[in-house]
């Protein structure tokens, strides 16, 4: 069949809105007609040529919602009709990961995934005889896309598109960061470094979560309405304080009794591997755990004095918010429909895939927070 | 009163054995005639110059077992005759952090005991009007020493000082990383960086704990049967490998229907920090944690690329093995006494105060795992 998608032929050159071929699925794979893709900063990294594992020509997008419109052979926990969500971290529920209860990496298709292709090894995107690559195993920037079965998740069809699609990556990031990684708990303080979507679903995952005091950090003013909007306490601009942000936040945090302070959960969602530095030594004396989630460029490292970590710090990473996939994405889709938590305020654009290069435009003037291409 | 001691007097010197004034214990505080002490790379750290925190002239000397021969006004907890082990890490049970319930790092009396002095400020060594200054709240380089109630431990009157003096810093340091910080369960795999004083007691630990496979790195091979007695199941010598030690205990730690790989635990007990960094990057992808225990040079830093977190490794330290040393080291004295834990092999060397200077020579040397002090 053919599709419409936004074609990323070379690194660092606009999308290309074509028509592309389409292999239907295969066993174990459906075919989803997408209906509204986020556009998402790892697309921007991998759009830029920044990531040293970027293919081309590939369809990018990860962050979709749609409807599920084939099945191959020997699927059965999808049938057409579906409303799904792709996803990028699958759940086999079979593979040593999927079974350690400990991690929602899935590993059962990594190898092909990261090669831009389907686990059998094949691409189903082509134009001619020039194969197209898949990205992130999703390729929602194509208005239909196939995936494995393992990689999807099926959602309440009463969801709207346009909205859940941002569950896809950056909402579920977010706050799974807080709930599965940090395991955030009532009364707790916390530090978020970046207040870009991620940053504002860590900020609502921390009140879905009863921290008390949510201190938000960003450089620009503006975000200071947009944190408070989803339950930040405090906002923090690092170039209007006197010195340096971490005995600032530590200050901040000296609460009652503690007069040693310090977060007890601190976040990174800004990729800077500077800003990683200052949210590990801002958490607490004893037990404060630091989580990344921003991703740093090529090459960079975080670094500390391990005196920090001996001293009882905890420096921890997350991934699409140590959630699984097929279990834990359709629980927050059903939360956004009971009203627990928001995405509306946080889609700021909606754009025609025509005008798909607009978004990262957008984005890269730091005038959207999120903006989605509805099909 | 008149006490013997091992004085350091300046950074660099041989201790001088000497006698030095020491008062009585005031409020609150206990009066203990040390009557073992080990000789431990941190006394020697500080008696290098290494330490930037390093105060002269001091009595070093942190890993003691003595006896109560006086109390001060107000103590309740303890008695003449008892027998006790002195606490580098006190637990007053009443700060903020022993009632976290999270940390074992008692903040009562950080400040003065990182001045060399006792709480209210003062010290109880002296020579005529020259102030010695007390050394991580311990000095048990020093045949009588005064220390507050909070930072005594209460034994069993039956265990041998020369054995459990250990348990005052080394042994309760190795077991306690692996019980209090890793939490290490039944059946996991472990991998632990240089096998000195506190690897031997890492090991010991996760054979307590019951993990299957125990892997030991060090570049001596001396080691490997020194790490065999206490139940390393694997001898690794990265000089003997071919390429990186990393890969090497990734592929080592495969098993089952588990082709990633890496360990669940592992343990850097060197202080280099390239090392730490080999530990957390060889940890399991998706859970496996790091902990630091080796105390790196001043100024040193760790560093990694953030995607080791994002993949799920977790980076963290421990100090006094995380444990609560009013609390926990009694009962690790019972687990000697009961034969749970070994600590006499490792004693190397049992020497007289006036041959402590033997004990940091043996030390450099790599000819002892501990050497002992017996008043």
């Amino acid at each position: 069949m053919k599709t419409r998608a936004a074609v990323a032929v070379a690194a660092g050159k606009p999308l290309e809105i074509m028509e592309v071929d389409l292999e239907g699925p295969r066993e174990g794979e459906v075919l989803i007609e997408i209906k509204a893709t986020g556009i998402c900063h790892t697309d921007e990294f991998t759009l830029s040529g920044a990531d040293p594992e970027g293919i081309f020509p590939a369809i990018l997008g990860h962050e979709g919602a749609g409807v599920v419109v084939d099945v191959g052979k020997g699927v059965t926990s999808l049938k057409k009709g579906d409303h799904v969500i792709p996803l990028y971290t699958p759940e086999c529920r079979q593979c040593p990961s999927c079974l350690s209860r400990k991690t929602n990496l899935c590993t059962a298709i990594r190898a092909t995934q990261g090669q831009g292709l389907m686990p059998d090894g094949s691409s189903r995107f082509s134009i001619g005889k020039d194969k197209i690559f898949h990205y992130m195993g999703c390729s929602t920037f194509s208005n239909f896309t196939v995936l494995p079965e393992i990689a999807v998740a099926k959602v309440n069809p009463d969801a709207p598109f346009d909205k859940i699609c941002y569950i896809g990556c950056g909402v579920t990031t977010g706050i799974g960061a807080v709930i599965n990684t940090a395991k955030v708990e009532i009364g707790a303080t916390a530090a978020v470094f970046g207040l870009g979507g991620i940053g504002l679903n860590v900020i609502q995952g921390l009140k879905l979560a009863g921290a008390d005091m949510i201190i938000g950090v960003d450089l620009n003013n503006d975000k200071k309405a947009w944190g408070e909007k989803f339950g930040m306490t405090h906002f923090v601009n690092p170039t209007e304080i006197d010195g340096d942000i971490v005995p600032y936040i530590v200050n901040l945090t000296k609460r009652g009794a503690d007069q040693i302070g310090g977060a007890d959960y601190t976040f990174d969602c800004t990729g800077n591997v500077k800003v990683m530095r200052q949210a590990l030594e801002c958490a607490h004396r004893g037990w404060g755990e630091s989580i990344v989630i921003g991703v740093a460029g090529a090459g960079q490292e975080i670094s500390t004095r391990p005196f920090q970590l001996v001293t009882g710090r905890v420096w921890k990473g997350t991934a699409f918010g140590g959630a699984r996939g097929r279990t834990d994405v359709p629980k927050i889709v059903d939360w956004y429909m009971e009203g627990k938590i928001q995405i509306d305020p946080m889609i700021t654009h909606t754009l025609k895939l025509d005008d798909i290069n607009k978004g990262f435009d957008l984005m890269h003037a730091g005038e959207s927070i999120r903006s989605v291409v509805v099909y």
